[in-house]
């Protein structure tokens, strides 16, 4: 089957007018996401997305179209035939490689072609993209990924040889994933832009819903910082698990003190503390935090797989952040994964973000069922934002992700949202830029 | 004064046509730019670029479009007398942020802004860059980097106390500058796609302009490496130097065996030997391959100065290859340079593309006049490209750069290649694609 249409929509959501998703560095996030849709001359489609926060959306739709015609035209047998060929096809092209490489906004356009391959490859075959790969035979699985520039951690063979390895017990662990699913943590109680009565609230509602891990935001004045981390321990007692996420607010040495002025509350980690491409820096932190307990937690701003690599080999990430976007998509997650396996990281996907939850949810449980072949110390990030906007958002019950059941990779926005959340002109937008409840910064300036 | 217009556009030069700049990852480059050009109220200019090689440019035309209400409407005086807080504007527009940060198209696009700051700044003070930065005093000069996420390895205290402790002779670097240049090396005569006859007529006529550091392309198979390599040892001898660039073809074990393939030959360097984000493999191939005398340069493609920070730190890089473009511009480029003093790196800068030559021939004399004090073990990159579309070229004299004596960053294009390289419709661009000389292959795909 050729791929004869691809269509990108820039869907944005206005988050920033009730401070959802504020931290210590974006203070008025839109959530957002360049939507692909990809069409076979039959009808079949795939639905693919990646995560942005507002501004800015309008140049990874741009890089979306760049990359188009490597798409457009090419047969999906010979795509999911040999697919880390095509992956590589995508991200080392001659010319456009240059604006990258394999970083930014070149990398998170292609996230949202690769997501929506997979998706269309798992409703062809009829099954969620977590099922898709967990039957997948070690062979074709390897197949997708393409392994440069990570051969000195990890090769195919080795890749093969861990998944044979798990080959039992694989029918066990997914009927205990059907039946119980897999752990999830909440941020939804602590940006950074909701008042401290909010906070309770939230806390309240959470425990209540069964919740026993909750993260919040940090890095604004150290006092702020220790009284929402005081108010939130005591919410939530001394049993429960807390962390807390600074957003890449400080540096080196500022992260290490401010960690340890907040050490008495116990946060099991410090998620993005400094620059997300500060693998050394990391070190440094994870070294000066060990002593009192507190992991280093980073990845959903982890530019690829090279440095990903970098920080699971310096042992400067404690708790490997995936995200679903950020990088090139199922097939470059995957490979992280079985680095991670490899110096025994466990993986706590980043899933605060439109569509995230509903993708990472499939590769964590592969990694449960395949890979890792446990739950223990993972967990994975839970955000009730705009998941009444999929057509089959993530099930979150009693604080567990439900296994997906249908076919795809839970990625497909309702029609009527793609209509009017489109931006500037869906009706949503129109209205409130019409009402002057929402002003872009961008207005009144001509280019 | 106000800058009140912003003008973007996207020039190319057809230059795979001829294979000129063509390497083992970028088989077929077209040289180009994203050109910026800001204009104030009262008539002053700024014209900046950032390089870019043909598909992709389109892209960092968007971002400069998506940054631009940043930089119109604000005040020259408020930006140069503040510049850090300025670049930190640009760089952590809490939105924008999220597609970067700090790296890949975004970060193309805000050099080019930047760069053309730098070059309107310079124009109003009536002085080459070099000069302006020459002639500030240190405290002014620190006020224009932003040290976020560097403090661990240079403050702006330290930052400071270099320059003032090479406050004496400044003059007589100045004299020995203007009367001497400075040692550039060729890139001009080993482009993976020109053929051997060509490599080979190119070297004899670099020697004979006085030339004694020549660099070719590897990355090809191991023989063709070797012939390439033999040939041009063969025609420069051994009192010249060599070095040689494989452009991040290799894994990091290749990397290593290849070199030790043609250790041989005695390069100076190899550069680019693998993934530009890999610090801990770069450091793994320095360790290799100094017994061999040979060192490793990188740079062109580092993304921002917290991976410069982390190739000094760790000992990863031997010769530190700034480019002018893909980091922030000119303040950021800066930071690097204090970085590599604190840790007795030489710089030796990238100029391999439209416009580079021109603007870090700036940037390198001003270390040399202020920072290292020295041009030993130090060279810039020279390539005869392009350099005729431009008002105030680069000139290099018998293998040295002439210190340039115009006002500006040297960026300044001519109008009529302006018009006639604006890409699809500029005159050259309309004749090739009509004529069927040059193809697009995203010719044909719509969406």
């Amino acid at each position: 089957m050729k791929i004869s249409n691809l269509t990108v929509k820039d869907i944005r959501f206005p988050t920033s007018l009730e401070a959802h998703g504020s931290d210590a560095m974006h203070s008025d996030p839109d959530y957002s996401c360049a939507y692909v849709v990809l069409r076979c001359d039959e009808g079949t489609q795939g639905y693919g997305l990646t995560f942005t926060i507002g501004r800015g959306t309008e140049i990874v739709v741009q890089a979306v179209k760049s990359l188009a015609h490597l798409v457009i035209g090419k047969d999906t047998t010979e795509i999911f035939s040999n697919f880390a060929a095509f992956w590589r096809s995508l991200t080392s092209e001659s010319q456009l490689r240059w604006v990258g490489p394999e970083k930014g906004v070149l990398h998170l356009a292609t996230a949202a072609i690769v997501n929506a391959l997979w998706d269309m490859w798992a409703r062809m075959e009829g099954k969620p993209v977590w099922k898709l790969l967990a039957d997948m035979d070690p062979e074709t699985l390897v197949s997708t990924i393409d392994f440069r520039y990570i051969t000195d951690v990890v090769t195919k063979e080795e890749a093969l040889q861990f998944l044979r390895e798990m080959q039992d017990g694989k029918a066990e662990r997914e009927a205990k994933l059907i039946s119980d699913g897999y752990p999830a943590y909440t941020t939804q109680v602590g940006w950074s832009g909701y008042p401290m009565e909010k906070v309770k609230s939230l806390c309240e509602k959470y425990i209540a819903s069964g919740f026993d891990s909750f993260k919040i935001k940090v890095g604004q004045t150290l006092d702020e910082d220790i009284r929402r981390c005081r108010m939130v321990r005591n919410l939530i007692g001394w049993d429960n698990k807390l962390m807390v996420d600074a957003n890449q607010v400080w540096d080196v040495e500022e992260a290490i003190e401010r960690m340890k002025a907040l050490a008495e509350f116990k946060p099991l980690w410090i998620e993005e503390p400094t620059s997300p491409d500060d693998v050394l820096g990391h070190l440094a932190i994870s070294k000066a935090l060990k002593p009192l307990g507190i992991g280093v937690a980073t990845g959903e701003m982890c530019c690829n797989r090279v440095l990903f690599k970098q920080f699971l080999q310096a042992g400067a990430m404690q708790y490997c952040q995936i995200d679903s976007c950020r990088i090139g998509g199922v097939n470059e997650v995957l490979a992280v994964y079985f680095m991670a396996k490899k110096f025994r990281v466990p993986v706590c996907p980043h899933a605060g973000g439109v569509g995230l939850s509903e993708m990472v949810q499939h590769l964590q449980m592969f990694d449960y069922v395949c890979l890792s072949g446990t739950m223990e110390g993972r967990v994975i990030e839970s955000v009730d934002q705009q998941q009444e906007h999929f057509e089959h958002p993530a099930i979150v019950k009693k604080s567990r992700y439900m296994a997906p059941i249908n076919p795809g990779y839970s990625t497909y926005l309702k029609q009527k949202t793609v209509e009017e959340h489109e931006y500037p002109c869906g009706r949503v937008w129109k209205e409130l830029i019409q009402s002057g409840r929402w002003k872009s910064p961008a207005d009144n300036v001509r280019v």
